[in-house]
């Protein structure tokens, strides 16, 4: 499936910035500003200067509190992309409620203990992020995440995202059952996205956070549906277009 | 949400001629003209002449099998349909493959050897179907069973039918995680059904079929989304629909 750009302008306007460049210029900015999150249930909480802002808001980080502060904007980073900004593109700090930074290690053990597979689900938002893909939340299309080619104002979002594992979690039922495959499958036919399964498997263990999660191998799996007339030989097609001409 | 008839005249025609009656007069035919099915692998397969054609339409059990033969039509039953009229209305004979009749015993032991989670999909659908529900697979929208309140040509189908269990096969493994349930209650509402999940345990031991299904309870849930706009306390719907007028 070809990606569904919102109009000619937008595809125009996305290829004239990639979003490798606007997340690189987010983190230059953070770094420089020394930001700092703070952590608060499951999301990090963090404060943005107007310029910051339209960063944030560009490369697609968080979501935008309604405040009235008026020189600086608060933003709720969920737990995956609050790590993400800390550990991989190392641009924020984050702190406890106690005003002391955490450590990589600290850190990862907090989340993993607020959320049900979170270092599955963690490693598929920073394989997907690493690739320049926008990463959000998947819960209104009963997935994990859902992928953007770039800021969701300019294009659709092209993939459903399910991160399935080894592992014996809760995370772990999905598409074990034909009717969840096909209810899953057709929910995703019909809000045109294709439906992405990251599976990921843990090898090896012992290596603590950061440097572990390269223990972590993902296999990507896209599934669509069998389409017999689309899927004859060369041949038949070419007879089909040449009639049609 | 209200029966979605397909136009007036189907929602008159469906109250001329109650499902039941429909129902009992195939029950009659089948009865008074001896009729024996052939089990085949996961269905089985059924003689009916042109009058008992139309009641089986009518009726909707099986699938008619297209073939060359005038005077008979072969129909195509699934288990549970073939069950039902068999055990329940006890107007067909199942023969096997040896052309010996297979007792009750004997069917239910084959028909659970071949179907996955079978007896509680059995006791679901002749749960519906006792109450003159028309049940029919659910296969494309990612369920166990849809049903119609009568026939699929007069009305849409309103419950998608969804089919949990205590037992730990591969059946259970739906709706455990929340992006399955999401995805199931998206789906369903995007095609206009409302989730029914009937959750089906088993009491007791040891009693043999057709008198065993008694041990089987059944518990009706519906699933609808929380819409607070038509949540709210009877006072301001008063109060809005004042406005309004």
């Amino acid at each position: 499936m070809a990606p569904r750009w919102k109009g000619k302008a937008a595809e125009a306007k996305a290829l004239a910035e990639p979003m490798s460049t606007i997340v690189s210029r987010l983190q230059s900015s953070l770094i420089e500003s020394n930001s700092q999150g703070l952590l608060s249930g499951c999301s990090v909480l963090l404060a943005a200067h107007p310029e910051q802002t339209e960063l944030f808001n560009h490369a697609c980080f968080g979501r935008p509190i309604i405040s009235a502060e008026k020189d600086k904007q608060w933003f709720q980073l969920s737990l995956e992309e609050a790590l993400y900004l800390c550990s991989v593109m190392k641009c924020i700090k984050v702190v406890g409620e106690n005003k002391c930074e955490k450590n990589d290690e600290e850190l990862w053990r907090y989340m993993t203990s607020k959320k049900v597979g979170f270092p599955f689900l963690f490693k598929a938002y920073s394989h997907l992020r690493m690739k320049n893909w926008v990463v959000r939340a998947g819960t209104q299309y009963g997935v994990d995440f859902v992928a953007y080619r770039h800021h969701p104002a300019l294009v659709h979002s092209e993939y459903a995202v399910l991160v399935l594992s080894d592992e014996d979690d809760n995370k772990n039922t999905r598409l074990k059952a034909w009717s969840d495959f096909h209810c899953t499958l057709r929910l995703c036919g019909s809000v045109a996205k294709t439906l992405l399964i990251l599976h990921i498997s843990k090898n090896g263990d012992g290596a603590i956070f950061p440097s572990s999660l390269e223990n972590y191998c993902v296999e990507e799996r896209i599934v669509t549906r069998w389409n017999p007339e689309q899927s004859r030989e060369n041949q038949t097609i070419v007879q089909k277009e040449s009639c049609k001409s």
